[in-house]
């Protein structure tokens, strides 16, 4: 078999979204990246402040927020249009040749709206399948694809940038050696989020098994690792947790502070 | 030299847009022309609503509008994201594989930002040139762009839909025969526009002149018919202006109602 091709996906969120100047120095840093590459970004404040100014209510369950029919049609504004052509422009003038995605686009990313039972979470939509041989294709052409996090289900769906992230990156690594660079608002994995030397620098998954069963993973980290390793599991070569800049210098092989997450030591 | 392919390019304004029942009626024809084929759309009325509900004030200059650097956040969020991505996933559930882009997107629509004397109108764009390798190998992949009004010069651009449609379909002639079908307010070109029986079913570049002369060609129509004998000057084979149902019947070659533009007989 021959030697796959090294790809980075990188996937942002509303830390650096919010912040006009950390989103300048990221996009920048990542217009630098060499390669096939993708970048997958979240949304930020800037739905919920607009919802705010035109009246939409939020709704929440649990802390966890519902997407009125109101509120998808804001977020296809926002995170489709706003931030995704931000995006795409910003990275055109550095010489990044971008082009902007929601998964409707060429049915990219497919999912299930959830089920209204036991709680109706409304417009949301769980990752189903990645249309991976037109994504391929656009790859060939020398385009970065940057996605919003909305998915399809006959209708647009609001839907986590990490799952849409997970999913890429699995479906992409028959093709490719993929490297997710993974923007977090710690430094990583930390034994001891108080303390900042408590970093740890290389987690496989026997020594998840072990911190899971030493109790050290928080409730807000299990879903994200467990995803992680389950992109791992379908092919991923390796994931890196750490803030956008220390991604950045992870994809350039320069030293970085963060984890780097791979199945096997 | 081997038949080129037809193509048909389709323009659709704010009558549509600002209508659910006339733009799902349309959506649903455009779904069932066959071949491949492209839609631009204009903006209609959504953007300038949600301005006045977010306080952003409208500045004109002589019955045209200024396009201030708030405005065009909003028309990018707007066209490029709400209107845009609604049709994208409406196209994809009526079983046609269309993508939603900018004129950032891949670089391809750029724009010049429109000099500042002797009027400044702000965050606009005027089509200077079409990346037309790249489009074509998006058709080639057997996808249906769905163009918003935004160009690119560095940034994202406001830019009018009639002229993305002329470059796109001109861009686009050297390899496929490419018919343009211009939604209209109007059933076509008229020579009197209270007299529906005056309809101009044919008009080719002679009798264009005549007209001119005549003074039968208003205001409103010269620079529209303008832009249309210039695209057909620059390959388009042929133009139909009529209702967007009309323009839907032409590309089907059923018979239609509307003003059929050629260059010569």
């Amino acid at each position: 078999m021959p030697k796959k091709d090294r790809l980075y996906l990188f996937k942002i969120g509303g830390k650096v979204i919010d912040k006009a100047e950390a989103l300048e120095s990221f996009l920048r840093g990542f217009a630098e990246t060499r390669g096939p590459k993708i970048l997958v970004h979240g949304g930020g404040l800037i739905a919920e402040q607009l919802a705010t100014k035109l009246g939409i209510p939020s709704e929440m369950h649990e802390g966890r927020r519902i997407t009125s029919k109101e509120m998808r049609d804001l977020v296809t504004m926002v995170y489709g249009g706003g931030i995704n052509k931000s995006i795409v422009a910003r990275l055109q003038a550095l010489g990044t040749d971008a082009i902007g995605l929601t998964g409707a686009d060429a049915g990219l990313i497919r999912s299930r709206k959830r089920h209204p039972q036991p709680v109706d979470f409304g417009y949301v939509g769980d990752v189903s399948s990645v249309r991976v041989d037109i994504l391929e294709k656009i790859l060939a052409l020398g385009l970065t694809p940057v996605f919003a996090p909305l998915s399809f289900d006959e209708e647009i769906l609001n839907t986590n940038a990490d799952s849409i992230a997970g999913a890429l990156a699995a479906g992409l690594s028959e093709s490719f050696e993929v490297h997710m660079m993974y923007g977090f608002e710690n430094p990583g994995v930390m034994r001891d989020l108080k303390d900042p030397d408590s970093l740890i620098t290389h987690l496989d998954y026997e020594y998840y098994q072990t911190l899971l069963k030493e109790g050290v993973i928080t409730a807000g980290m299990l879903p994200k690792l467990d995803a992680c390793f389950k992109a791992l599991k379908q092919g991923v070569e390796s994931i890196v947790l750490a803030d956008a800049q220390n991604c950045l210098r992870a994809a350039a092989q320069e030293n970085y502070r963060g984890s780097r997450l791979t199945l096997g030591q």
